[in-house]
């Protein structure tokens, strides 16, 4: 079974919303081994509907639709619907009833256009909305199958998650579709994909291979459909498991895993403490750490050191170290590293020192350097990188080299 | 001037990203008076890519497409244009040397695929790519615009900023637009509307109002279309005047201007300079601070005490507070605020504490309680927020309202 999804609003073609409804339902309906073809987002006019509707109904068989249900006058996709489908609009007396008990239990007086909420096209199977108002439809015409859903996230996702997942899978047959996908740190797009090259050349046909590249990250997406969801699972771990012996050194982890999820969870276990001492990233690494929920238990703190008299008198750089070498040089990120360990007294720290740009670069000290260094008890780490021009992305790839440190220090230390 | 938006990438019907892209061209496209038709995700397959350039064309004037220009075997795009312009691959010979000198910079050898991405359609006008590899590509066909962009949003946007934007202007002829988008913080969407109720009844007929609410803030979009521009921004301006009388507390900017990059100007006009002490943002109000380039002219640096025993040690909150007080109260950022601006010596600082949740909310302190600190010479400033129980939204929210008393404050003293 193959599905589009279009999404109706003008919001979203001036750009004033992202459609994060899109990818949420394509999430959903994969689980139940539907594949999207076609996301399509149109504007609320009636020709617009007709048309991408025309459209999807010739390669889809399953055609969702969110937006346009609103008890506004902008709001036309009901109407529309009725004329597509050749249709009237009938007062539905479960819905209405539904409608009044919401506005009872607020102490609210329903209004005219409220009780136009619950008119629904005749010929559609009504999906009931427990989240608020405007109910949801099952069309079904000529073998396919046209939903319609409010294009408010929380009242669009109950009424998949309760209610459409279930009927379509009643109507599904048995393909089974499995995604896995490896997260490598450490090695840019092309140079990976020539390692690779001969397991991703010997790939089982029907497994799909995609690189998902993002600032210092490959995610590497590998897709099996089939008959049966054990035996897919069973081809996609084989091919992980040589993966594996190919590029052991840069896989870092599986799926939605982010690498500060990674590093809670190695700390938790260990019960360590972590650090920071950050120049050119300026407190995104903190920020990163501490977006996890429960990060207090192993972050205690940092020192932003972003004027090299805060490196001096807060962490201690020696101001010969900074003469002699500069802020962005090995020594300095080395002595940030071991003095913030000692000062805040935890386990690991990790030190950043940069040019993150797009001016103060010099010749000798180019936009982009920057040094890395993390310590533990014994030893200090320090890495120098050679990023490009773009200051977000050489803050972000500083961020997720320091992380992805890290997680080696830590596994190699305990 | 219609356009349709076009994003290739199977990533995107599986729901794994989010297309934020989309969004971003569409409001990119606004601004310069062309209207989005229509957007569209296609697989990353030749028929579907035909298939949508077709369907495309009937209407649209411009098409631009995102995404497969990568350099490995799952990014088609390139081949696919080639295909249904009827042309052929060339090396572009500066397309070539700007990417061997990217690599040289780097340390890296060029490999087959990197010297492929330098491999344009004959046909084509090649669009630099200041921020990667894959040069963007320009078609024309029949009076239609074709243009192929990276699916990597910040090589996307600095193409369409730096030569996109402006060789469309080239093209379109004498609509006028005219959007102007108001800043506005520290009241809810709800509460402005009841507010400016009668402003917005009144507006211009052809002036439209957008609210476009975020963590802590609300933005007021107000969009003029006509022939002539001159005439267009002086009704804008006029409305915006009636505006600023109503909600003077509310409004700290105008279109882009980010809370950060006016505090930058402010701080660098006065010859300040500015220190934070955090405990629940973690780091993310210093992030923001030294995302805007030049930043390290007003920021020394920060201390983020994740736990008490730095906010004892370092930051020098006396332990009496935290035990009599706690962590989370008015006593201790005040002590955080004074302590981190003497230490740093600094002119402003901002410090905050507070449960940023899920867990760590007691009946007397919930999850979402937060105070922030301002201090300068001779005053320290405290509010006390209670927001909601979202981890990043109670972080970001925090942030907002501390730069914006930040900013209130340095107009205040200066």
């Amino acid at each position: 079974m193959k599905a589009t999804i279009i999404n109706i609003g003008d919001e979203l073609l001036i750009g004033q919303v992202i459609n994060s409804n899109a990818s949420w339902i394509a999430q959903q309906l994969n689980t139940i081994g539907i594949d999207v073809l076609r996301i399509n987002i149109v504007s609320d006019k009636a020709d617009d509907i007709f048309n991408v509707l025309d459209e999807a109904k010739i390669k889809a068989d399953i055609i969702l639709m969110t937006g346009g249900l609103g008890p506004t006058n902008d709001d036309i996709t009901k109407e529309t619907l009725c004329k597509y489908f050749n249709t009237c609009l009938v007062l539905n007396e479960s819905v209405i009833h539904e409608i009044s008990e919401i506005f009872k239990k607020r102490g609210l007086t329903l209004t005219e256009k409220n009780r136009k909420q619950a008119e629904v096209p005749e010929s559609c199977t009504v999906i009931p909305n427990k989240q608020g108002t405007a109910p949801g439809m099952w069309f079904e015409q000529n073998e396919k199958i046209f939903i319609s859903m409010p294009g408010v996230p929380y009242e669009m996702k109950a009424m998949i998650s309760d209610f459409i997942i279930p009927m379509l899978k009643e109507k599904t047959g048995k393909d089974a579709i499995v995604h896995k996908t490896i997260l490598t740190q450490g090695i840019g797009e092309s140079f990976l994909s020539d390692i690779i090259e001969d397991w991703e050349n010997n790939l089982p046909k029907d497994v799909n291979l995609a690189y998902l590249p993002s600032p210092g990250l490959v995610r590497l997406r590998l897709t099996a459909k089939g008959i049966d969801y054990d035996v897919l699972s069973n081809i996609i771990e084989n091919e992980i498991t040589k993966l594996k012996k190919l590029i052991p050194e840069y896989i870092y982890g599986f799926d939605s895993e982010a690498l500060e999820l990674i590093i809670g969870k190695l700390l938790t276990e260990r019960g360590k403490t972590l650090v920071t001492a950050e120049s050119c990233t300026g407190g995104y690494i903190a920020h990163c750490i501490t977006k996890v929920p429960g990060s207090s238990v192993y972050f205690k703190g940092s020192i932003i050191a972003y004027s090299n008299e805060v490196k001096e008198n807060l962490l201690n750089v020696k101001h010969e170290t900074l003469v002699e070498h500069g802020a962005v040089s090995e020594e300095t990120v080395k002595e940030m590293a071991k003095n913030i360990r000692l000062k805040l007294n935890a386990n690991f720290s990790i030190a950043v020192s940069g040019i993150a740009g797009p001016d103060g670069g010099t010749p000798e000290k180019p936009v982009g350097l920057v040094y890395i260094a993390v310590a533990s008890k014994d030893s200090v780490l320090v890495e120098k990188f050679q990023f490009w021009n773009n200051r977000l992305a050489n803050i972000e790839r500083a961020t997720v080299n320091a992380l992805n440190m890290l997680r080696k220090e830590i596994i190699k230390k305990a």
